[in-house]
């Protein structure tokens, strides 16, 4: 609960200086964008926005968090009062969830006064910078799996509630199942799992683990080979369930080595249809590394949920218009723009992103194969209809699709789009 | 909520088969443990342990939840009917939350049936890699700070529920404050805030901002004053609240160079008393960088709570006991004993530690200057009293002292207190 309090103190002080001094009903409109990709990325994935206007919808201030707050010092009185009657009933625009973007993009725009705007800034962020970290790690994952599908694991490694958040942006991003069951529960994603080592432990041994588990799941099922000796597990495997054994599954050591071991085993038992599984440490390097290896599927826990080296994405939410006026803190890059902006991205007529048009208070011109990239997620506090996961998933492998090939490969590089940021006349 | 369902599909698929074959009741113990630090780790944290018991306690299987998952075949109607009933009626013990840990520590100890402990797998190593994680990151940058006070403010860059147990875990290290209201709300944490560049952007000028700040929270305030000139911002804030103000903000540029020039200027107008507080992508290393500086309070955002580049602990949830019998898969490191684990660790008379000794199923020779590391946390189901976080706060700060001095160095090492772990005879 208390979504409401998962928010920075210094948010409700700003709040209340500015409904003491009068300033807090001013329009404002603030940007969430990200100043550069993580080390070594090409593109970032837009993912969350789904679960952020669901909690954008709930955000409210109950009677008893108010009466902390005021207790605790931390509001006073007219600030506990207005928090009472809180809800948003301004704007929000951005990037569909799936949609790539880049350094500048503007994927997510919040208008309103600025008391109701400042109060979402962690929020917004806390979500959009986990899931988004998430989605991007994952979708290089899924390009290096060159259409094998991959299974995402990785809850014990993360927070509990991260984890569901994890499992619903790598299956946005292309992962075909989830281990995580509250993600199958919340979001309908497909769950998938079988045993672990302790399983086979827990038996008197390997044949009466693998004959329990046949005999509760069926021949289709995946049996996890490498408790003890590797060779003799897939024997007991197949000595077990026959050739209509759906799987086997290798977690550890040279995973290059053993599929191929495991390929000509199962292939001399007769089971050439029984499918082989990796896991165990796998991120988007080790999986190309496995392209040329009889390898069906890949299974990907740690490496996933904490973004494969980038554990958040590093995006802001920044004021960028106050009563209609561009504002931008000076310190900063020259290169920030103030203002509200509109973002295109432009395509070759062969359907390839070639630019990203971003320009303040404006609108660009706007050509033949040109996209607006931007859309209504809330209007006056009422929430836009959005996506399916689904359809958020099969936009995101539309634009992976759209980008130049060098955008795609896994080596650091410049962003796969450039973005042209025009500031306002 | 879904608590049950923060769990691993193959957690209730073992558990199908193994109520159908028999094995369910067999009485086990789970061990958690690390099998190695993160990279450049001389220690690890224990933390976490007090929020995972409260989630133990409510991890009951609801109607609904079970509903779904007999409808998505995930389990038969033997296994719904045991979840229905579920109540862990097992035992767990650990070590203190608080506690430094080492590779081989057994930090947490379940045991009771297969059934109720295989299906706590997930959720005892999501809480625990996560807030160890973190803890172990935030306790490093409380060593760098030298006793100067440091604030968590990271909630923005991880997800919003991490970001509660990320303020805890870093409370739990030695911060002094987060910005998370969430935290002080669950769990009592004191939390600050003030002010972003947004309020600055805000006001028609930054003296207005700065006065509209002083005359709604006080001259006991902290004004943020790098959103123009830093210099410029000073003086604004030092005409505005006078030489009483109780601190300034610094929040990007070279803050070694900005402190001296910012303290210069700050005691040149006669306010000697106003603390420096600086931010901005600081981590141990950055913190201690500025040892030397005029800097009074550190704030950490990003680096803690991602763990500064370890953002899992990498624990594991391994059986290692069935019906009294040790059991250790093979293919592992052999090093790896199995059976239940008894810990002390060993101390100088001066009290520093230099050893952990870890006995399988048996006691340690007990001499004088050993502590008993492992505490009831449940016993047959009941949860057993634990410390409050202000005590395991007190505990961790004690146990620092305890380690060899060059275990607290922020350079890669080995881990601070070596591990013998002595296999059953």
């Amino acid at each position: 609960m208390t979504i409401a309090l998962l928010t920075d103190h210094y948010e409700l002080t700003m709040l209340r200086a500015a409904l003491q001094d009068g300033t807090a009903d001013r329009r404002c409109v603030f940007e969430v964008f990200a100043r550069r990709l993580p080390t070594g990325r090409r593109y970032g994935v837009v993912a969350g926005t789904g679960r952020l206007m669901d909690l954008v919808r709930d955000f409210r201030f109950p009677e008893e968090e108010v009466a902390h707050l005021r207790e605790r010092g931390v509001v006073d009185d007219e600030t506990a009062a207005w928090l009472s009657s809180y809800r948003f009933r301004g704007d929000i625009d951005g990037y569909a969830e799936g949609e790539l973007y880049f350094p500048g993009s503007p994927i997510l725009t919040v208008s309103g006064t600025f008391a109701e705007c400042v109060i979402l800034e962690t929020l917004v962020l806390s979500v959009l910078n986990h899931d988004c970290a998430i989605a991007a790690a994952a979708a290089r994952m899924v390009t290096a799996a060159r259409g094998r599908p991959v299974i995402e694991m990785g809850s014990r490694r993360t927070h509990e509630e991260a984890a569901v958040a994890s499992a619903r942006a790598s299956y946005l991003a292309g992962f075909e199942y989830t281990s995580n069951l509250a993600a199958g529960y919340r979001y309908g994603i497909p769950t998938a799992g079988t045993a672990a080592h302790a399983f086979t432990l827990l038996h008197d041994d390997e044949p009466a683990a693998f004959a329990s588990q046949v005999a509760a799941l069926g021949k289709q099922t995946t049996l996890l080979v490498d408790t003890y000796d590797i060779s003799q597990g897939i024997r007991n495997a197949i000595a077990v369930a026959g050739p209509e054994l759906r799987a086997i599954r290798l977690d550890s050591g040279d995973l290059s080595v053993l599929a191929q071991q495991s390929r000509e085993l199962l292939n001399s038992l007769g089971a050439t249809d029984t499918k082989i599984i990796v896991s165990g440490d796998l991120d988007e390097h080790a999986i190309a590394a496995l392209a040329a290896e009889p390898v069906d599927m890949y299974g990907a826990g740690t490496a996933v949920v904490v973004g494969s080296g980038a554990p958040t994405a590093g995006l802001v939410y920044k004021l960028v218009e106050v009563e209609g006026r561009p504002v931008v803190k000076r310190s900063e890059n020259k290169a920030t723009v103030g203002g509200r902006k509109t973002a295109i991205r432009r395509h070759k007529p062969t359907g390839t992103a070639i630019e990203e048009i971003v320009v303040s208070q404006g609108v660009p011109d706007h050509r033949l194969g040109d996209r607006l990239l931007q859309h209504s997620y809330v209007v006056a506090g009422e929430p836009v209809a959005l996506p399916t996961l689904e359809e958020s998933r099969a936009h995101l492998r539309a634009c992976l699709i759209s980008i130049p090939w060098e955008g795609l490969k896994l080596s650091a590089g410049d962003p796969a789009v450039p973005v042209t940021v025009v500031p306002a006349v």
